[in-house]
């Protein structure tokens, strides 16, 4: 099954016209490395914000990880046109907006991790670091990937 | 017309004799990219220092992020000898030294973004992730840059 | 003297079993570069908790700092099979668990750049980031490190 196809079976569907690209670019190709900017916690009209930890639990948080792993792949099919072209996942920063004494930022960052593994599965497995900072307009994740294509 | 006249024309000038290399360097060469040590809001005499949000407004964080910016060209500059060596931006990440509630630190990365768009043109059109954390001295602004070079 | 023999003389022990590899991989490679997850500061039995500048003085944070160094070369073992392997260090993301008004970072984060001067001499020279977060689980220092290997 190609992963355009697994991510509908999924139940997500990637449409990168949505993407604003303003000043910036969403993905950038180096050789054979795609790189993202970093992918906010909304897709569609679905999104999360607020602090995790405060406003947000993590579980919440994870959810807003996952809509920034697929904004990472909308983001890649911006520039190349399918998933399909992705041959695995490099990388990923995974950025979560915490409230003070929040820790548990990798189970947050899960939701990106875990994505990745369901769509690609070995080849969805990546280096990661997952750390507390403060994000823009409160949105609960930033994720910025780097994807090896064809 | 090359960068380094550009970069004149803008009113800049770049001296790598400036940077204390102590025990770092400031870029380093993979092949055909090159990686910036993260560059404080400082050029010359000029320093933006302080918390964006409290002691400083966006605007300020925005001229920071450009004096960030230049410095990531004198680094790669330091390296390669000219700025005319670079091909193009490929990405940077931008650090905001926020104050708690301030979330508008695309707007502050918006400086490092816009010199290099004003200096390299479609070249300078990189990806980038732009989250507030807590910066070494109180600098507003660190960025880090990586570009394509001949 | 090899790497290896060098980190043994330092008084340093690598067991890359003790990864819990869990969904993540903790080194991947693309081409001659190794990228490591995130490493914390502990090893072994060894570990460093708490905020730098609060809980911990920036002299127990850069001790933390040289135990996530050794994490990342752990990590690197852990794929390619020695640090020998490793021809030098192209780069290095250090990130410090920061109580509020804490800002001398970079002191913090030597204590990686210094082990990897220590070990690897030239070939240890590298760019970095210091910044100041909020990290998983209380650890004082997190670092990512890219190898450029044979």
């Amino acid at each position: 099954m190609s992963y355009e196809a697994r991510l509908v079976e999924l139940g997500y569907i990637l449409d990168p016209s949505e993407l604003d690209m303003g000043r910036l670019v969403h993905a950038t190709r180096v050789g054979d490395l795609v790189h993202t900017s970093g992918q906010i916690s909304r897709l569609g009209d679905v999104e999360v914000k607020g602090k995790v930890g405060s406003d947000l639990t993590a579980e919440q948080g994870y959810e807003g990880a996952r809509l920034a792993a697929l904004g990472c792949l909308r983001a890649a099919k911006s520039l190349v046109g399918s998933i399909d072209e992705i041959v695995r996942v490099v990388r990923i920063t995974g950025m979560v907006n915490v409230a003070p004494g929040f820790t548990d930022t990798p189970s947050v960052i899960h939701g990106a991790s875990d994505l990745f593994l369901e769509l690609f599965g070995e080849a969805g497995r990546h280096v990661r670091s997952a750390v507390g900072v403060q994000l823009p307009f409160d949105y609960a994740v930033v994720v910025e990937a780097t994807f090896e294509v064809r």
